[in-house]
């Protein structure tokens, strides 16, 4: 079935379109009523992931609201540690848990990558639900969180500044943290290939932590995998191009190494000048980004004349889809999301 | 009276020295069991700043374990808006908070840069106790946070991964937030200046949260100021020349605009490579970092093997200060800071 709206694609193929296409990181979220109220329903957010209805109608939620040009399946990046076996948890206000981090090293020399279908299924089966919802009107994307980032919640057990536990492995024992990020690799290849099977038309790799590295630890323990990826992904489902995202927030001065990994498009958090970095990369990959969160956070007046800039600054021509620079803040009031996504169709019309 | 030990300074300057110098930022702290000691005897940690008698004695006590190459004043970057009335307090485990945060029009409007003589007194007499005590051994480093980073903590009241309502105010007044940067930026520059004048050998700003700043807003909100303190540095005391040093966390992505600023090094943090900076900004200013800090937490031999990465990185010749790329960590093994030293010490002198 042909796409209603293909802009997504087409921009992330560095396609011509006749405006630019936004969606936005963690559009299905805290900010929306509905979404709160799903939540509620389901009893907790891991509740809500693991119920493809429920994850399903929350992923469809901002659609209904807003003219998105992409859907995102509904999920946790920390699913695949979870399919492992380290036991996944929330706590309010504190983020995601383990419950059995990785501590000792036979903990590690056991870890093995999942099979997506027997362990992940319920992620699968939401892709398949949305794909069908959608009906073609716009395209799914999957997601899933990069080796690196999934390594560091896998040994502090939970979200941390500066991750020192994972650091400390990354300088002391080198070849445990390689061989994390080895089976992760393998597990989060399987995984992107499984949602693209299940119907995800494009997939994004999300290095959440890569930023934490130095400029040589960043190459060689989070790049060199997510590439490993990219190198492993689907490139073509059922004739039709799928492509692929890699956002490292923090990776500004990364940039032409994280577009020499393959991939279609690379997302650029809210540091950079999106106008160098099509200058740096623009040739080679589309760019996706990149205004700050906290704009949503102000007035509709300050949304326009921020946007209008980040378009204004890429430039003329195809290869840019607007997004956040991170994910969307729960304190975002739902009508300031209007303003943006009207500012960006009707002021991106002019540079195509 | 001349220094027995003027490395700091003319690697500052980008003159020859024997060896690469080495200090730590946050070097008198937790990790030291002897600072412990004396912050439980001055009761508190802004006790402990308030006490020239006590404040000389741990910025002293690293001096006394390691063989590094300069003093840091001990002191907290919060000390202006505390001395302008905002009430700086701290509370365990969650950092400072300031109890009259700014809220309202009037009270920005109401701002004004304390005389640091009669308002910041405490930490000038700790820089003439500490320059008695060194008694030209090592030169003394005095430092600033800079009037961004102010802004973010007077307006948010405390410390914030994202400081959004500093970034709110940032879109929807700008007027405010710049009026509030114009009387940071001159309190900044009476600050550094009144230490100079009390005995500092070099001043350091700390521009920690220019890095959550988009591109844009960060050359207007942050380096802007940054640079007019600069421009209103005592550039020579006592016919020797003040070296300043600027440090945004973050910033490796606007290394040319710092280095623009006027200043004479550049702070780096683990992010950059250095090698690369030094081939940006290199012949401009001098570097100075940038070992991760959690490189600390490691072995010696890791420790060893990162700092000579660091050195070889930045190549032959002066114009390197070693340090870390942030603060030391408290969970730091005061042992590995003598590896990091012996390191640096040792391996630098093959390239000078």
């Amino acid at each position: 079935m042909k796409l209603k709206n293909d802009t997504l694609l087409r921009a992330l193929l560095r396609e011509p379109t006749p405006y630019t296409p936004i969606w936005l990181m963690r559009q299905a979220g805290r900010y929306l009523p509905e979404y709160n109220q799903t939540r509620a329903r389901a009893g907790s957010f891991l509740a809500l992931c693991r119920n493809p209805d429920l994850a399903t109608e929350v992923t469809l939620q901002p659609l209904a609201r807003y003219p998105l040009d992409a859907a995102i399946v509904f999920s946790d990046i920390l699913t695949i540690p979870d399919a492992m076996g380290l036991g996944l948890y929330f706590t309010e206000g504190e983020g995601p848990k383990f419950e059995r981090p990785l501590r000792e090293e036979w903990e590690i020399r056991d870890l093995s990558a999942p099979d997506p279908v027997a362990h992940l299924g319920y992620v699968l089966d939401t892709v398949r639900q949305v794909r069908r919802a959608l009906a073609g009107s716009v395209p799914l994307i999957g997601f899933s969180g990069s080796p690196f980032t999934l390594a560091c919640y896998m040994i502090e057990g939970q979200g941390s500044s500066d991750f020192a536990s994972a650091k400390k492995m990354l300088y002391e024992r080198p070849d445990l943290l390689h061989h994390i990020l080895t089976v992760n690799a393998a597990a989060v290849t399987a995984y992107l290939n499984a949602q693209i099977d299940a119907g995800a038309q494009a997939v994004m790799v999300f290095d959440t932590w890569g930023g934490v590295l130095s400029h040589a630890a960043f190459h060689e323990f989070s790049l060199t995998y997510t590439a490993r990826v990219v190198a492993g992904l689907t490139r073509t489902h059922e004739g039709v191009r799928v492509p692929s995202i890699v956002f490292t927030k923090g990776g500004g001065g990364w940039l032409e190494s994280i577009a020499a990994t393959g991939c279609d498009a690379v997302g650029l958090d809210w540091t950079v000048d999106i106008g160098a970095a099509r200058a740096r990369i623009g040739a080679r990959v589309a760019l996706q980004g990149n205004l700050d969160p906290a704009v949503l956070l102000s007035t509709p007046q300050a949304i326009e004349r921020e946007a209008g800039a980040i378009l204004e600054r890429y430039g003329r021509g195809g290869g840019h889809v607007f997004n956040l620079g991170h994910g969307i803040s729960q304190h975002t009031p739902p009508e300031h999301v209007s303003a943006l996504i009207e500012a960006v169709h009707g002021l991106s019309g002019g540079y195509h």
